[in-house]
């Protein structure tokens, strides 16, 4: 077995899932690294601050620098020095994120590069051929990440079913390509179903009927209301089978990561936590700080005084306010080692509290102190 | 006494200059951290490679954060987290960057701040009072650089005569505002002169007639010929005196400071490179590299076999050509690290071969070595 509950506590429960280059101790947070790079953290410090897996994406690795310089490494680990686990998404959601500039067909979706207009042609098998060379432990499954509104208009329910269609049809032929390039790693499949429990159950059945060595939820976080997002990942999650990991894609702020541990979901990516450190917003135990807010300029505090980051531990909030007026890299690489570390550390503490089964008494002090700084 | 000589070599020396925040090796490259942070690195790598001492820049310090930022972090060092030494310009050179956009009279310069527009006035006082605040180890008297070229045309000897003078004028007021600031830092006093050598004499007699703790090198790598600048750096070193430190001010290219130490120099800055390390330009022992360049596109070997950094234990000349491509800000980090590591090292070089009455050996096969790239 590559996946090994230690304990639950009402949902929430924790694991190890044991993978090419390491076990994962969940529920974990993924720092997402792009480009074969977690922008502005370097490998040293992501161990030092207790990352145990990132996420890469497959669609920008296949753009640049191309998988014959991947190939040329061995793979992702070693071009990026990260011999820790590594998880690839399908490229699906970026596919998507192209909006109109790309053609989707049965076969797979057609696009311009949008590096130098050259067409390309993205399939599940293409996908699996890609994430095979990257080597990465985790494997997904390509999938049309369904969207919640078109042109401010939100999808029909029938829009939706044929998406989710497409992709159980697009999950078995990226399983069945998975196969045929026997590695050894994990390939999960993806719930779709937009807004609708009854299509999230029908692709649950599609999914499990293939078989795969774990589950994601796709298609929330892309727009729709937080109570819509909630419904569905409720139901979701609990419909998902018990015995394999559950991975909620590209979600999100601490609260929405709380809230999905406690529905039992495992993993976790977003860019949040390094994307706003380079625009200056900082996510502390006790709230947000815009550190380009003039209120900081005098300000000796550290971020957080209980925080054990090396940025908390040597600088003032008025010496990071002063960096990220100067737009100076070393501002963003100090926030993002801090809100990472904030990140890595509450799942950390989640972890605890679930092998304790003090979950819900630890959830209900972090969503009051989060609120401290606000009501200052 | 703050500065006491362990060996020489011909003109080269080897020293050890004792300061308020520690004792620092000659001869020395000091890293340049304009506003209070070495752009792209931390003080922690920055001690990794062995860097003894940086630059701060009065100027730039002055406008942002400003002065009653610092003095809330008791000093430039508590700022920005560096406990060892810490040199600060006098705010001279960056004024005279101006250009047209400054007035000079006897009393000082006036300007209007490139942040706001606000009116500032910059004297030798202030200037020494802004490094009094700022706590640097060594404080550099206020001068006027003297340009080689205004608008295209050299400028003539009576106009470098006025500047030198005007310089010489400003560094007794430095001297004196020094005294009454009564700290226990070291004060350098500048000489100019242009490409004059009878000026640069009658520049040191006057700074002499003072009595400065150390004298630096000013108003060189200015735009005047390399020949002009080998030949002024020779003449104004062998007269300046022996008991006390040298410094040649932002030089320059690695060959530029061998040469600067075989005359004798013990102190160094430059920008070079930490600011050519995020445009991805690479100095290695071997020549150097244009990352960019499509040559690394595919070149799975370290920027220097025989490097012992960070980088170059641990990352292609392709992952470095890709990260350059994306302008991811690791790129830059990862760059800057190895240039200054580069830097350092030779200096750490220097220093042993001048211990062994060997320079003349180490820079022959250092000269040479630099060449292999070119050669290719």
């Amino acid at each position: 077995m590559n996946f090994k509950i230690l304990n639950t506590d009402n949902n929430a429960r924790t694991a190890i899932i044991s993978l090419l280059h390491g076990e994962i101790k969940t529920p974990v947070f993924m720092p997402v690294g792009t480009y074969g790079s977690v922008k502005s953290i370097m490998p040293n410090e992501l161990k030092d601050i207790g990352a145990q897996i990132v996420l890469g994406n497959t669609f920008h690795l296949w753009l640049r620098p191309g998988t014959d310089i991947i190939k040329l490494h061995n793979g992702l680990h070693n071009f990026m020095h990260w011999d820790k686990p590594i998880l690839t998404d399908s490229g699906g959601f970026q596919v998507f994120s192209l909006s109109k500039k790309r053609k989707i067909t049965e076969e797979g979706v057609a696009f311009s590069s949008p590096i130098n207009g050259a067409k390309m042609f993205l399939t599940p098998e293409k996908s699996m051929q890609i994430q095979n060379i990257l080597n990465s432990d985790i494997v997904m499954a390509f999938d049309e990440c369904t969207p919640f509104k078109i042109a401010d208009t939100i999808i029909t329910k029938k829009e939706v079913y044929n998406s989710m269609t497409l992709s159980s049809r697009w999950a078995k032929r990226s399983f069945d390509e998975f196969q045929y390039q026997k590695n050894m790693n994990m390939l999960f499949g993806i719930v779709q179903g937009g807004m609708h429990e009854d299509l999230r159950d029908e692709s649950i059945d599609k999914l499990l009927n293939i078989g795969f060595n774990g589950y994601a939820i796709g298609g929330l976080s892309v727009g729709e209301p937080k109570e819509d997002m909630i419904r569905i990942l409720k139901h979701t999650a609990r419909n998902l089978p018990k015995y394999s990991p559950r991975y909620l894609m590209g979600v999100g702020t601490p609260e929405d990561i709380v809230n999905g541990v406690e529905n039992g979901i495992d993993m976790f990516d977003c860019v949040m936590p390094t994307r706003n450190a380079r625009n200056g917003w900082i996510f502390t135990r006790y709230g947000n700080i815009k550190i380009r807010n003039s209120a900081y300029k005098k300000d000796l505090l550290p971020l957080d005084e209980e925080c054990t980051c090396y940025t908390c531990n040597n600088f003032s909030r008025s010496y990071l306010h002063h960096l990220q007026i100067i737009k100076e890299i070393n501002g963003a690489r100090l926030n993002t080692i801090h809100n990472l570390h904030f990140y890595l550390t509450i799942m950390n503490e989640m972890r605890d509290a679930i092998n304790n089964n003090e979950f819900n008494a630890w959830k209900t002090k972090f969503i009051i102190d989060r609120q401290q700084l606000n009501k200052k």
